[in-house]
């Protein structure tokens, strides 16, 4: 007898090498497993099952994977919009009020956000992540989490200024910061890499090239190699990281790290906007997988990240919602339509980066992406059951077309907006149905939100200095 | 007594040269009008009101205007992607076996999206509309209509062929099947104009400057003067029309529409997306209006519509859906996010078109493209009160920050979706609240779209020289 079978609806399963499209399917699932997937005529009969879904007019695909966020960021979502430079000139300043005890409300309200709109699978980035992880582990979707290895200490700022640091110059690095935060990554590996059956799993954040010393960077990716553990690391997010790099190495980012050995598979190299195409071609070319923040980079620097380029080298591809201060939102089906037309307008053709390859981008890819290919990602037997169930009877999923051409993958990628998804599960565990979390307590979290929201804002409010900010500005002018 | 006494949340009247914020206001609505806008300590003493609404965290707005669709190809939704010409290759061949008694159901389907996320008003373009204004009466919301007023007859096709026509050439016109549309469109504002105490409004709809002779584009235009009525014009779409009108006339298509007359304030200029810089320019300093069908373009042809310029230069910009089979969707949340965000790409700046001028076009911008913004766009006593409630209280609009900097306008079109969209008011009447539409039945409906899915998709199948189309080898190949 199995848990659960799910029946009734169309499979988009996403194995093979397209979509993997079955025609009135059904899966079978025990213990958190699939057990079987096909048409339905085949599942049916082979046994019987504790739970029967019957998704009339649905379709059933992998939960998606948001392979690169900071959750915590909810906390200024919107803040850092219209500005130039946006860390400078808005969420940096703001942020310096944030209330460390408050980020794991903030990191929740990102996570319902991603569940509700189809995410099953998070690749969290945290500085620190501590008890953020209880949340992942709270509201039951599946999570790839770091902290922030780092010897970026803002703290410094006045004695860098002291010494003739402009903002734009290589930060001075603080060798005894980084060493506390690589003990603090090592801490969480221990305390929950590989808890509740592996649906926490912990890998390693070094920060980015400029960020953290060299000696730091091997320090960290010997230390993942033994616990066979990926790198996370944002590469060629910006020009400021390959002058420093430049001035410390005489290489910019991208070589630099080759000339290290750090482009190799077990790296998730994040971002890669300012990649020259021959970067791009070599980071792909070492088996280095990519995450592109398709919004995230748009909104707050007007760039589009390769990943069309990417894909086409033969690189993996996942996709990030990145953070909410300048995104403005944790929803991986506009990641999907964003990656797949900004390509189109960047090549000033409707047939660049197809819908397809985007929707295996926000599955398999970003599975692979997170060096979960091999649990999540598809709908095959022997993987976990991470999936998701969208009522296709209404806009913009309907009409549903199956003759004599299929347009539910353009109408997922180009029209859905998450809102159509009733159902996702976690190996095998309903962690949302209908609009309500099982695992979790909606209205009272949102009560939580509301108290932090008024605490957090009174604190920067209260601080005069940042009526000066553009973002203010955009306020005091009625224009937001 | 008022009739109505929205209050408890936060008001973005769109009113003034910004987004008119104002919080903690109320609006007090009689007979479908709105008769005072304010904070709710000025509103609330008044006077009394038959209905309180109070919304406690919300957010008010005008009613998000769909300033250019073509509702009835909802039928073929997502059956024109990844294909290039879209129309010659997918869309044309596959509509060929469109039913037209359904089109009415394909309307619905579109307008019930487009209410669901907000928009109130739709500037809807068919050929022909007969039938489809019941659609737009039935469920309540303000429309602006036209039929196509054309000498393009696609029945010709086989003897334009036999003529030595191929693809792409300009289209031999048809003279007796234009004056039939001219009298069909001035049939359908005899019958429909001002209907409703002008809920339903009937402009003149001539196609396109190759698909229409100069004669009776004048006669058009003169009639249209004569009835205080715009000209809904598709202007510069493709290069086609270039061709024709510079074959016809040795002009461009833009330069050929000002030598007669054609470029002035009572234009209503869709998609400009082959225009150049100067064209853009002498179209918005006639006074006429562009609107924008971001998606759509940007899906179908890979282009940027220049909506950016048309602002800058002081023109009046309004936002379109167009048409699900490329769009794919009848959403002006989408527009709204791709319109600033294709803006900042483009110009590779996070500045270029902030979110509150899109805000505008999709309120008062679309309201004035369509000839409305005396009666609709902003909430201001002596308008209509078209509105919609969106709940604050969820992601992306959570957490709602108000001080130092306020984080809504921002939220709303770069992250909202319309999935909080709570209530719909147009002329005073509940049209659509939490989740269900008022005056129609929802489900009766999609059991129709059910029908004449079914139907459609069976006699397009049947026909096998589709099998060599571009889109059904996507789906045979097992992309789609």
């Amino acid at each position: 007898m199995f848990d659960t079978l799910i029946k009734g609806g169309h499979l988009l399963t996403m194995s093979g090498d397209g979509v993997g499209f079955v025609e009135q399917g059904a899966i079978a699932i025990d213990r958190g497993v699939i057990i079987a997937v096909g048409p339905k005529d085949d599942i049916v009969n082979r046994d019987t099952a504790r739970r029967v879904m019957d998704i009339q007019g649905g379709i059933v695909m992998p939960g998606l994977v948001d392979a690169h966020l900071h959750s915590s960021a909810t906390m200024g979502r919107g803040w850092a919009q219209e500005v130039y430079p946006w860390m400078a000139s808005s969420y940096g300043p703001l942020m310096t009020h944030a209330i460390e005890e408050d980020a794991p409300i903030w990191t929740m309200l990102a996570l319902m956000e991603g569940v509700a709109n189809g995410t099953t699978c998070f690749g969290d980035y945290e500085f620190p992540m501590g008890e953020l992880v209880k949340q992942h582990v709270a509201i039951g979707s599946r999570a790839v989490l770091c902290e922030g290895v780092t010897e970026l200490n803002w703290a410094n700022r006045e004695q860098w200024l002291a010494e003739g640091w402009k903002p734009g110059d290589p930060i001075p690095l603080d060798r005894a910061f980084g060493d506390e935060s690589f003990a603090s990554e090592l801490k969480l590996f221990d305390a929950w890499d590989g808890h509740d059956d592996g649906r926490i799993k912990i890998i390693f954040g070094p920060h980015a090239a400029d960020f953290i010393s060299k000696e730091l960077l091997l320090k960290v990716q010997e230390e993942a190699r033994k616990r066979g553990a990926a790198l996370h690391l944002h590469v060629a997010q910006d020009e400021r990281e390959n002058r420093a790099t430049e001035q410390r190495y005489g290489l910019r980012a991208i070589p630099y790290l080759d000339s290290i050995g750090l482009l190799a598979p077990d790296l998730i190299a994040v971002h890669l906007s300012t990649a020259l195409p021959d970067e791009v071609d070599l980071v792909a070319d070492r088996g280095a997988r990519m995450i592109s923040c398709t919004n995230s980079i748009g909104i707050i620097d007007g760039v589009v990240p390769p990943a069309r380029q990417f894909i086409e080298r033969g690189g993996v591809v996942g996709l990030g919602s990145d953070q909410s201060a300048g995104n403005n939102s944790h929803n991986i089906f506009s990641e999907m339509r964003a990656t797949a037309m900004f390509a189109k307008i960047q090549a000033g053709s409707p047939i660049a980066l197809p819908a397809w390859q985007v929707l295996r981008a926000a599955t398999i890819g970003g599975a692979c992406a997170l060096g979960m290919g091999d649990r999540i990602g598809t709908l095959e037997a022997g993987k976990q059951a991470d999936l998701i169930v969208l009522d296709a009877n209404r806009p913009p999923l309907a009409p549903l077309l199956l003759r004599p051409a299929r347009n539910i993958v353009p109408n997922l990628v180009y029209a859905e907006t998450g809102s159509n998804v009733v159902l996702s599960m976690v190996a095998g565990r309903v962690i949302y149905e209908q609009g309500e979390f099982t695992l979790i307590d909606r209205k009272a979290i949102m009560q939580d939100v509301a108290t932090a929201t008024a605490r957090f804002t009174d604190r920067v409010a209260a601080d005069r200095s940042v009526d000066a900010l553009p973002i203010v500005e955009l306020s005091r002018t009625g224009r937001h």
